[in-house]
């Protein structure tokens, strides 16, 4: 998992791939990249990986109904004699197809369209500047998650995800009714905790077709929903959010008094 | 004017009607209702209006294309002896034939297909919720607009306008230019200043399909925008405006701790 | 009305033109070209019309909701001391505000948006393909309306239309009830008859974004709506039509036996 | 193969259920009903298939990127124990999660939308009618087809197909030049051969969103493109559809006059 939706933790693939040569292991590297592709830089040649997995419903600009495969020489010689059961397509016949260009089966001819279009404007803003700018978006609301008094899930630096960032609600408090009182009054939907995280922890997501204002809205839409529900908070996170977007904190507003 | 676009005044008509009728002068009241048409309380006939042009591009959800005229019996009959020159269309072909269901010219069709879906849709949210979500917004505007340190142009509060608000900008800074990096930093387009207020005013809509979280994107643009504009502000509007918006001030949150 | 819609009759602008200098009468011309721009070949200049009037939702490919006017010096100059009532906009404010790129009041946006992409379509076929595309359909309509036994209304091969084809209905039958029969069986709506015309003809439009295929689904909706409103006629329309479409009639198609 | 894309010949699923029973053979009942779904009358229970598998982009009206099994309980017994490789999604998760109302994986949402939409409009015209629809539309093809001098692929009525009509090139004449020739001249793609009828038959697709005038601009494109493309063929292919649409024959608009 490059980026854990879950968590909103970044796994550093390369430090993974350099631990599983170190110890001179066999395993094939897999990498699910649904929630970082086009959001989080990402090296799937270069970092060594077996397979890739990636989607069009998040960094890509899309709606879901694609999904990508980036597979290595060792990985589609182990796939031959694999005996493990599988739930996804197999590769050969996609890939013998696409060799000549064409698909085994009809595929999603108008999300087909819409990628065209989706990697043109990544292309055109430049991907170094999309990783900046989600980047950006992660580190302005980390400051807003901590001007609120709350705690960032992910608690090493190291792995910060620049595409969404789950927040833990303090004991006692539901997850889940904070982000349904969000959907009722502001009609926003935050991601919930997953598994052992249900109920404990909301994600706010910052990745994909996403801008300096809406984050804005989205942030205050938070702190608005902490006030409404009762969340035992501080005032000033979207205030904090728009001192790190804006550039160098409070200090910087008032050197303009 | 209703709604004076300009300035983000609205008048009294009732009281404009009121001063009419207690001078005893004859004068035919027109008001212009294009930028407060479903956005701000506005009753044609209770308030005795002769003629009122509305439009759809605004308060009405649409994009531009339709404009509406209500007109009384007075204003018929004055417009049949009326010599002064004018400037949009007579109103006896358009009354005689709509009174058959008809329109003698083709009108923006597709316009009016819209117009039902909008006019149900301010139905549903209802018309007084309507005007109280507009006026919500502008008082959040405005307590952002006071914690900036900047002025409000309309500096009667019996005036206020409930869809856009007229913001002074400090001496001898350029709102053009103002306007001008915060389109180009945060592709948001803001009002200009007219006529003698040229350069000096830049002006915040707030209606329409318009929410909270908008408005929160939208002040947040502003307050970013004076930042890198390097004019003089105060750091905190987007917070006053949460602290409206959410209910009642800093001490709300404070209490929440 | 450089194309007659009521009748499917195209005036010859030019010899009118001429007949009028011929008379050495100072009368200013006005034509009328809805239903013709962008369908039929058109010139204002060179053909010394004063006052053109056209429209977006026929050869613009566009809804309804635009509206042009082409004026010459002569006319503008007789606008100003005008006297007769009018019911459309006047001239001066618009032409002042367009001289500096502007408009005087809110322009349909959308429309405008929609006419720049309509224009390029219609120069990426070329204005001469585009016309005699629409000669080609209604040359294939009028051998449709003769194999069928019916009647064209206008009589003169001198004033063909381009753009539609009105068509009489057998003495005795309702051109309306046939025209709902269509469009209660074919889901198409034909032209009705106007004034004098009304229940006597049935309009067949053959312009603006319109091929082949769509003429031939029309012309057999034609027939068949013939067959079920049980009005008299020869079948066979629909392929007559094809024999036109496709090059030199039916000798062809035996050629190739 | 419940209709036969490449020869647009139905199966007779239950006649072939019967055979199976009647050998009492234990073979598993797999029907692909990708061309079929929602264009002609199908049974999984009824007529006892195992697996059906189906697909939004024919008869559901809706682009690619949805498909559908449905799953006997004795084909989910078997696929526990099955050892053969494939190449699709299992079944296991999808059936558990969907319990719940869930999917195991991020679904092609839009698509979901859409299909009711697309299920809603089905329902509205009525299952038996939208598959007499698509009958209708397939006898007047073979009329077209007949009336050309070609010959339908399928050539037993007993297995005649509702939502597509291949038809044979004669003798010399490549398929794929002509479906070309149709394609430059009149903007309509037509099927092509598949496999040992590759550019020996072209395929009239008929099912799905689709009514008799769409249906008369088909065939009429073919009749022109068969005439462009110089194959030879007797011209009244067009009329003779019209003839089976409108009821009985030619005679019958004798009748009228």
């Amino acid at each position: 998992m490059h980026n854990e939706t879950s968590t909103g933790c970044a796994s550093r693939i390369d430090e993974i791939r350099q631990a599983i040569d170190a110890a001179g292991h066999p395993a094939l590297l897999m990498v699910d990249t649904i929630s970082s592709l086009g959001s989080i830089d990402y090296r799937h040649d270069e970092w060594g990986v077996d397979v890739t997995v990636g989607g069009s419903q998040k960094g890509l600009l899309l709606p879901p109904g694609l999904s990508f495969n980036a597979v290595s020489e060792k990985a589609r010689e182990a796939s031959k004699t694999a005996t493990l059961p599988h739930s996804y397509w197999a590769w050969d016949e996609m890939i013998g197809a696409n060799e000549n260009g064409l698909f085994p089966y009809t595929p999603a001819t108008n999300l087909l369209y819409g990628l065209v279009e989706a990697v043109k404007l990544l292309h055109e803003e430049g991907l170094d500047n999309v990783f900046a700018r989600h980047a950006r978006h992660a580190a302005a609301t980390r400051s807003a998650v901590e001007a609120w008094g709350l705690e960032v899930l992910c608690n090493n630096p190291h792995h910060y995800s620049g595409s969404l960032t789950a927040v833990l609600m303090p004991e006692g408090h539901s997850a889940d009714a904070f982000r349904q009182t969000v959907l009722e009054n502001y009609n926003m939907s935050l991601g919930n905790g997953l598994s052992r995280l249900a109920d404990r922890v909301f994600r706010i997501g910052h990745l994909g077709d996403f801008n300096d204002l809406m984050l804005m809205g989205t942030l205050s839409g938070v702190e608005m929903g902490l006030k409404r529900a009762g969340v035992p908070y501080r005032a000033g996170g979207a205030q904090a959010a728009i001192d790190v977007l804006v550039g160098n904190g409070a200090s910087a507003s008032l050197a303009a008094e």
